[in-house]
């Protein structure tokens, strides 16, 4: 059987050393971990990024990958920290709801990190993730079960998927995720309309209109603002060889305009 | 044997999930590789970054290693994917010529990646990465000989090297690369002026002059921008703890002038 | 017994081809390595920075680890490259007291690195990174001795912990380092203070005060300057949900002041 995998995604950025305290921690425990970075540039306290990186990513893995993920504007509050077991997959996370968009048609099982012999001593109040989350996932990953970690929980935090809203003429979302190329992702579920044979007459973020329809960037001359399906099926505008956020002046959250009418 | 190593080299950033779910799809088809980063942070579609950063990085590895490469400006397009084997390397990427630098003097067996067997379904418009060359790499590294993968090709789209010129009082050429410390790499080959013992009595950058001609940067004081042969044998422009880039105002190509009258 | 760990920490930056290319030596010398990223984004030539960011993160880390640290201004001059074991933890280094933070009572075991039999050849004179460090890297990984790397040292650089002073109020030090979140780390041992349940009056910044005292960021409204005890026991400034770098204007090196008068 292959050495056990531990991902880490987080907000540390790239020049802390946050992450490489918490990969230090993991090996001191478990030195056959094989450790896998997914990001350590989540925006600072940005949940809805954490969650939309996740939703994303995390699906890829095999079920045997465990995630920890250190975004934590509660660090040291009253929040709890989480095993959670969703949609066939794995996570230490803090109870921020950043793993929500994970869940499918089975309830998650999640338990509550309680008992603190899995722990760092001493226990810092500003960096749970090296001193509980990072622990703890060296002692799973070496057969630990997570009944022994602490409680099962039956409530936490959820962050629900902004679903679009019906208009008149099509459907209202928004902006949900800015990729480094400077793609809009929105919340829009496209990818039956080309399956269906049917694509919007008319796209605009924030007011204004893009376009045309495309399949793939470089269907569109460069600089052009298009709209398309993205790789996880939801409506995108990007700009094929430029920035669709800088050239649209878009944020997450804009609004985004779907009509069938031209 | 140790585990399989495959490396991966994109221009995804550093805060995109799609790096992430490349990683997700390879280990779920074979979980004992072992994953090395090479970047994720090429700029968005510069294929002449990738190949520049691929001639100095690939070479250095074992040839049993596996790169994927994904700065695919043309992904969804008509153009191919490839598995190269080149230079004594192995590489999947996609027909852009990003690879062509690596090119020795036996000629490259080229795959055209098409037997979909090996791909994951489905495969979307706007991620390869994902969809084809990932899983491809990871039965790979199970075993599947290349000859598996698709037809062989005769023609692939190919980046020559700039050749510098001849002048008449030595060499022009242009800045290839701009690493990180904003060190300017020409594409001028410099290693052997200093063997013979004759280094250039001027070199300039966008018509300003640099020097003196040093052996390493601690030889200059700190600001001065000066000459020398890089890491990898090619004429570079740098300034002690500082930025050529900035302090010359130079991006790559940049005319570089070479002048051995005084 | 697990394959062995080597950890890199460089200021190569995201895009430049240079971790890549140490990666790969180590790899052509013992495929067996598992390669750690700490970072490569250590500031360029800030030794500084490196020496606060390793005494954070090399402590967490398993005994066996070996850790290549490239942070080298003097580069190609007549600046050694060591071998230490220092604290427990043994790393590459060029001798440039980065790593002195990590003494501890018993005297450091240095190596000067001379023997070139475990170099790479051509030794180039701007990248001993890829070939000096990583070869001797990799054949320390294969059970090489570090007797036989060269001499042992008796001098090195040191780096010294710059000591906070007393005040007539209390203390005066510096902001020794700054993180991604933009939280100032100071050089004045706090955590004992909070377990003594003495926690200063007031704390200043370049001469701008902030507080109130708090336990953990969440504490305090969003937007507002806190001072508290860091992850590693440090007095911190930070600010709940934004940078406290930029709403003080606060560099690496300002003052700070604690006073335990009101």
């Amino acid at each position: 059987m292959p050495d056990p995998i531990i991902t880490l995604t987080t907000d540390f950025g790239a020049a802390s050393p946050y992450a490489a305290a918490m990969k230090g921690v993991i090996l001191s425990i478990n030195p056959a971990v094989r450790l896998v970075d997914l990001t350590h540039q989540v925006p600072p306290q940005n949940l809805r990024h954490a969650a939309f990186f996740l939703v994303n990513a995390v699906p890829c893995f095999p079920r045997e990958a465990l995630h920890v993920v250190v975004v934590d504007p509660g660090v040291g509050t009253e929040r709890a920290l989480l095993h959670v077991e969703v949609g066939g997959h794995r996570l230490l996370v803090p109870d921020n709801g950043c793993w929500s968009l994970l869940a499918d048609d089975s309830p998650p099982r999640v338990t509550r990190l309680t008992q603190r012999r899995f722990w760092r001593e001493p226990v810092s109040d500003t960096f749970h993730g090296r001193d509980i989350l990072a622990p703890v996932a060296a002692h799973l990953s070496l057969g630990v079960g997570p009944a022994l970690l602490g409680p099962a929980a039956n409530d936490w935090v959820r962050m629900p998927w902004p679903e679009p809203a019906a208009t008149e003429e099509g459907l209202t979302g928004e902006v949900m995720f800015i990729d480094d190329f400077g793609n809009l992702i929105t919340n829009i579920p496209a990818a039956e309309w080309v399956q269906l044979g049917e694509v919007p007459a008319r796209v605009s973020v924030g007011g204004r209109s893009v376009g045309p329809w495309v399949r793939t960037y470089g269907e569109a001359p460069a600089g052009t603002p298009v709209a398309l399906v993205s790789s996880v099926g939801l409506l995108e505008v990007a700009v094929n060889h430029g920035s669709a956020a800088r050239l649209l002046g878009a944020a997450v959250g804009a609004v985004v305009e779907v009509s069938w009418r031209a």
